[in-house]
């Protein structure tokens, strides 16, 4: 039987499949790109793929960048993207894996440089959830360097699904060996909150001349960010940018101890990414003292097994409700012939 | 034993309390209050009381009210509740409860004006959960007037429970026989949408010259407006706004053959305000006819209903776990000594 690894579908996920395990460990691009579509996609096989390849995860920096619309997120990630493959990696972490993998095709060995994958949370519609064309005009431009892989993923209306579903995907990059994941997502509702959350490092980025609304917007994130960046810092109003950002730090001293640097960028010429990867080593290094990286995750861990635990939950008392009694009894409850909170209660068999 | 419907608690909060439940019925707008309090923070005993609401609930026009933060949601709404406190209701809806309550009372019996109920979901930071200053201003504005309830809600990190509380106040001012209720939300999250998507009437503001970006965002927000509202419409750029919605319309067309209105306003001088009430009559007309409003009702149900049951679920789940279990499971995750996957399918006992 011959051995190929680009001929996977979606059909055919199988958790036997030790091929698609093994070519998505050795960062084969099209076995990551059907793995992390059926992870999106919830198709079958999709846990089984994820339970396999969890243990190999873990071992990846996953970055978190946050900010409003035309706060130049894309561009900043790319321009980090580049450092990174500058950069060289001293513990490259699947490199055996991957020149195990490369050697069987036929290929040569991966570089020693710090690999990244890259996931875009498409801000646009709930109701259409496409895919952004910017993506593809992306991945165009890093098409030649197989150490930048870049994925979009569409804010789909699902129940609360979108944090979980990118925290999947970025398991399976993760395990597909990339040394670190750069998650780029609007900075607004609970749901890109929760995405940052589930991020080793927290980047907020900010830009001169958004407005008071904007900024007050603003203050729920700040207590999530590691780092903050003021972007396009060539523009007037860089300078109150920053000092709003120290006023609102004298007011609240976070637990942890760590107070948040400010790096100034212009992400559009490149200005101060250098900066920005070196605050990013900075924060790693602080939080490999006194395991403060393991009890983040611990914290996060319990979140994500709480949410996880719940759809579960949910998918299985949709299956006891079948579709069609949703139906009926969602036409009963909207005639106000029954009550919504007993028939939960009655179903649920507990007290709501 | 005397007749006090000044004198409820949280813990007095009890399902055959039918005083606390005639005093919310008649309107009173501190047992209001305490109902809403209750329901809001899950106080023991709020799923009784909304159980012996619900059959009392239905009867209110439920509009919500979404756009980007200095859209000037809040003074539209404020103009917009003066509009109905000035207009006669053909149908007062609890007429009689409330005026044996006001009898029974000594008080004057109510005015034959449109109530008004207001719910502010506030979109300030999902970690500190504050209330908001504006509030108290604009209750203190009010206050004269009995006809108009305003009560923020605070954007909590719950898991994706912001939506359904805000559903369950609503249900409680409806049962309370306000004839309109207004719900005021930011519109960008997800929580956002589903907060909207409770309302039968659906009202997206936006203004000139917020940048191309920020219309971005708003696609999502179009696909849900049953009526567009463009505020600020002396400031330069409005017929600008006007073309670009009317350009989005063209390329789609609702699957209910409704064509959403464009009403101009300056709501801080009440221009357009009764411009607008008359285009939510229109549209009131027009979900009456082939029962569209009962239709959209079962959709809404539907949803909500699985929402529900989903947090039930998860509730019945967390306390089957135990929290110290949590925290040891998480911290095994975290350490990947054990896949997380395997794990929720062996507690929810079912394949994921």
């Amino acid at each position: 039987m011959s051995f190929s690894p680009f001929c996977f579908t979606l059909n055919s996920l199988n958790a036997n499949d030790s091929t698609l395990i093994s070519a998505v460990r050795s960062g084969d691009a099209r076995a990551l790109a059907r793995a992390i579509s059926a992870v999106e996609n919830r198709a079958p096989g999709w846990s089984d793929l994820l339970k396999a390849l969890f243990p190999h995860s873990g071992r990846a920096r996953v970055i978190g960048l946050t900010g409003s619309p035309g706060a130049g997120k894309s561009t900043l990630v790319d321009q980090l993207a580049r450092v990174y493959r500058k950069t060289k990696n001293p513990h490259p972490v699947s490199q055996t894996a991957r020149d195990q993998f490369t050697r069987n095709q036929g290929g040569a060995p991966a570089d020693d440089r710090y690999t990244v994958g890259i996931i875009a949370v498409d801000p646009t519609s709930p109701y259409t959830g496409g895919a952004i064309l910017g993506d593809r005009i992306r991945m165009q431009e890093h098409f030649s360097d197989p150490g930048i892989y870049i994925r979009s993923m569409a804010t789909r209306g699902s129940l609360g699904g979108l944090a979980r579903t990118t925290a999947d995907v970025a398991t399976v990059l993760d395990a597909s060996g990339r040394d670190v994941i750069l998650i780029e997502t609007v900075g607004v509702g609970q749901d890109e909150v929760d995405i940052v959350r589930l991020a080793d490092i927290t980047i907020v980025i900010l830009v001169p001349g958004m407005g008071d609304d904007v900024q007050t917007i603003k203050a729920g994130i700040m207590e999530i960010a590691d780092i903050f960046v003021i972007n396009k810092s060539d523009h007037e109003g860089a300078e109150r940018v920053e000092r709003e950002i120290r006023a609102l730090q004298s007011l609240s001293i976070r637990h942890d101890g760590w107070t948040p640097p400010i790096v100034k960028t212009v992400a559009s010429e490149g200005v101060g990414i250098a900066e920005l990867a070196a605050a990013i080593a900075q924060y790693e290094a602080y939080l490999q003292k006194e395991n403060r990286a393991l009890k983040k995750s611990v914290e996060n861990w319990q979140e994500r097994l709480v949410e996880m635990l719940r759809d579960a939950m949910l998918e299985k008392a949709r299956q006891q409700l079948g579709d069609g009694n949703v139906a009926r009894l969602a036409a009963e409850i909207a005639e106000h012939k029954r009550d919504p909170y007993t028939l939960v209660e009655e179903i649920a068999g507990r007290k709501l």
